[in-house]
């Protein structure tokens, strides 16, 4: 049987700065051409996505996939791993945690590499699952960061992940925003940041949205004419 | 950890006759639209290639896909399968003794809803890996085949096949080819068969070939003018 790695053991082998390293070489790697990666593709299924995402890394040696089921009420996440130049499959794998890592940890490496120099704060909107790891790995990714600031719609929610994080709760979302980086991740319909918001050469990434999937983009505001 | 099915729980668990069933089930519920079926997608490896094959069947209520790498020297199947209407990974299960049954069974579906009334005997050329389940399924589908023929082009290989599977060595294949039902299956590139060899109203089943990669057809021959 082939490896299985469970929640757990991605939980205790794979800490934010190791996949803050991993997926910056990952990035190096696709701008090499070393990596295929092919666009995520979904199928219908009953209240749900079966969602396939699939990459061949030559360089790491290397071909696997992520599948998995979301519905509203959880998602069911697995990686296979095989070696990419014989017939061996390396490792099945969890992917709940991997995926959370791997989401902050792209995060921290355009934080790393778009930042302005010096940053020292970080403004958080939403405090999910998801909204740990962005703070963990932009956290590892840049010891600069002195103070974390947290905005959730939910006061209870908003507690507790200023106790686990260290972070200071924003009373309003615009306090949020008043940081050298700003992590919106939220599943909100509705707009959470203002751009007037923001100082100038601030970074913005945002991640999440748009029900169960995820996207990121980087928005860097002018600096004043 | 989800329930993990071996090559050997496979072999145990799955026959010839319930691998019919169960592919001629899928093909009614994908002619009745309930069965999502995404065409197979290739990535590039050493010297190799990375397969994925996703399905969803809303009738039985699963969702997942098959994933292999394939080389020169061999391949390393896996499924993964979901429920379709929760979030959890019902099975993982290697997968070359799947696809074999479930390559044999395609065939066996076939044949029964194609070859004509009352064929009595099956020819094979090619004796390989593939070539046992389609003895094994047609026969389950069709009880009433009493002779198969068999051809390969290496005399030990038939020999051995022809033990094993109670089927009487072609010395051409072009006896193999005079036959109610003939299965090619091999990955020669030469032209193993000609249509002049076929008996009016004899039922081809043409698999494999092209390297690694499978593929169906039928050819029924026009009854003479």
């Amino acid at each position: 049987m082939p490896l299985y790695l469970r929640e757990a053991d991605v939980e205790a082998l794979l800490s934010p700065a190791d996949a803050v390293e991993a997926v910056e070489g990952c990035f190096a790697r696709l701008a090499r051409g070393a990596v295929e990666n092919r666009s995520r593709f979904r199928l219908g299924i009953e209240e749900g996505l079966m969602h396939v995402m699939a990459a061949a890394d030559l360089e790491l040696g290397v071909a696997g996939l992520k599948t998995y089921v979301g519905f509203r009420n959880g998602a069911r996440y697995v990686v296979a791993l095989f070696a990419a130049d014989r017939p061996e499959l390396l490792a099945l794998i969890d992917a709940d945690r991997l995926g959370q890592l791997r989401t902050g940890a792209a995060s921290a490496v355009a934080a790393r590499h778009l930042a302005r120099p010096g940053a020292r704060t970080l403004g958080v909107i939403g405090t999910g699952w998801q909204a740990e790891s962005q703070v963990a790995c932009i956290r590892a990714a840049l010891p600069g960061i002195e103070r974390v600031v947290a905005y959730s719609r939910t006061e209870e929610r908003l507690k507790d992940f200023c106790r686990r994080f260290g972070a200071e709760p924003a009373e309003y979302n615009r306090d949020a925003a008043e940081a050298d980086i700003v992590v919106t991740i939220t599943s909100s319909r509705d707009p959470v940041l203002r751009g007037e918001w923001l100082e100038p050469g601030a970074l913005v990434l945002r991640e999440g949205g748009e029900g169960i999937a995820h996207r990121s983009s980087i928005v860097r505001p002018l600096p004043p004419p």
